[in-house]
């Protein structure tokens, strides 16, 4: 079976136009006058990206959210959405995927703007597709390519909460149910995008997990990437649910989900991103550094920690990454 | 079951943008500074758009072209195009699919942008969505609903030959290879929906039959159309592969798959519509009428005709209309 990258290599000399950037980027940015519209189009399948029996509104909303978190990662102010639904299994069903949407939409400040509607045949999965639109806020719109050797790597917000909230869902782990609600509803960061993006070097979302996206922002800046596994951001509930050892920071670094936004800016900027962080009232946390050279090494304060197994969750073919 | 069209009224609340027109119209016209850009999103099922024997190529080109076509009853230039994909069962598949892909964008001059590729759950039907994206050359972006009393209904092209050639590629009757490929790469018009836009009241593509479009072009202007079944234009392979009497002519009129342009424009603008149909050597022909009233009726040389137990096809659902 031909892999996800093999596939995407394949329609790259498709990709013809430089606002697709060579589709190695979270999202296409088309320059339509002096505007710059950001794109991007994410799946959700039932039984790869969800579960039958997780809550309907809840699926509507992490379908929009994802969308919003590559927008968030271009510094895209989100304008509206296209939805590609299969009807549910019931009545009921589509009413709570319904209300979900609408609460997202509220959230994120996103119209509907059109979309097609199908039915599957019988016993088939739920199959969504959500096309978000954006309008880029500044003429730099951050690529996942851009960093320099010697920019600082910043997280937003805290890592690990989701993978932990969804062990709390899932009812492996006790845990507080605010970490399941922050699984459940995840919260993309477009507003912290939107202030970043004229001074980063290199931004992109963290889907899959931070070690996994890190090596990437670094692979597609041509650099390496070296994170400080005791300053990766823990929330006190995780901390209290997981605690704080090196095992639990590395299973918060490769758990994925978190959509936080993952950045590259040069030392020089260090103040200026602290002054935004403090008027949006969000941390965010040097985690690592980019220099020259290629893949990923990890650290804390004893020293080398060597790469655990996986770095992270390849949703898009459903395995470990 | 929740049917599509009671889904889609329980979304309207959500598309609070004019750029959505009430989820009514073929696609969604964003206002980007002057630019206005056209957004639609279709679908396509395994075992519902298409049946899995069929060429992966052809399925790749049809999901491309029934969005150039809805681009095209805005008056559009493609731009470009997102893709959602799901790893089909083979490499083979997935080459003949990107070359399929390869053809359409090179065809309809569009750029691959962006996309998303999942893989499918074992067993599950293949699913793919397709956002397409242009800009409206005319300052009118015609709708459905803009059809005023009096004015002619027309059809770019030939009416059924679409379907008439699925039957062939099904082997349930013998014709000409032209019309099978005619069904398995459909044309749409993008050119002629540049050149009408500026002229026309109303506008939309052919997807579902031509008797069941001009019902829903005639309902959202709130007005009742009348088709003249002698009008209908047939192909010169049509009628010999199944004749022109009322029976054949009512058969291409429901067929569906068209994915020309059924327009609406007042008498005066007659000239102008020949006009432009000479320049793009396409013939344009006046099938019918809109007037005060609302549904449908249609005539032949020897008076009213009864209409058909189904006006067209609903994809969208997987039955007939």
């Amino acid at each position: 079976m031909t892999s996800e990258s093999d596939f995407i290599a394949s329609l790259r000399s498709l990709a013809t136009e430089p606002a697709a950037r060579e589709l190695l980027d979270d999202a296409a940015v088309l320059s339509v006058g002096d505007a710059k519209l950001v794109l991007t189009h994410d799946m959700m399948i039932e039984g790869v990206h969800f579960l039958p029996d997780d809550p309907p509104g809840d699926i509507a909303w992490k379908l929009v959210a994802v969308n919003i978190s590559d927008l968030a990662a271009k510094g895209a102010r989100p304008i509206g959405i296209l939805l590609g639904y299969s009807l549910g299994r019931s009545d009921e069903w589509n009413r709570a995927f319904t209300a979900g949407l609408h609460d997202a939409a509220d959230h994120f400040r996103v119209a509907l703007l059109g979309g097609d509607t199908v039915a599957m045949p019988a016993g088939a999965p739920i199959a969504l597709g959500l096309t978000a639109i954006g309008e880029a806020v500044s003429r730099r719109v951050p690529s996942r390519a851009g960093a320099r050797a010697g920019d600082i790597l910043w997280v937003t917000g805290s890592i690990g909460d989701k993978g932990a909230g969804l062990r709390i869902a899932r009812g492996e782990i006790q845990g507080p149910e605010g970490l399941a609600e922050r699984y459940r509803r995840p919260e993309p960061r477009p507003e912290a995008g939107q202030a970043l993006a004229p001074y980063v070097n290199a931004m992109m979302d963290l889907s899959d997990g931070l070690l996994i996206d890190s090596q990437r922002l670094a692979s597609a800046s041509g650099l390496a990437a070296e994170i400080d596994l005791d300053c990766v951001p823990l929330s006190r509930d995780y901390v209290a649910t997981c605690g704080d050892g090196l095992a639990e920071r590395i299973a918060a670094a490769t758990a994925g989900d978190d959509y936080e936004l993952l950045f590259a800016a040069p030392p020089r900027q260090s103040d200026t991103v602290f002054t935004i962080s403090r008027s949006m009232g969000l941390a965010f946390t040097p985690v690592g550094r980019l220099q020259p050279g290629e893949g990923i090494s990890l650290i804390d304060c004893n020293g080398p920690v060597p790469l655990p197994d996986r770095l992270g969750y390849l949703h898009a073919a459903g395995v470990p990454a």
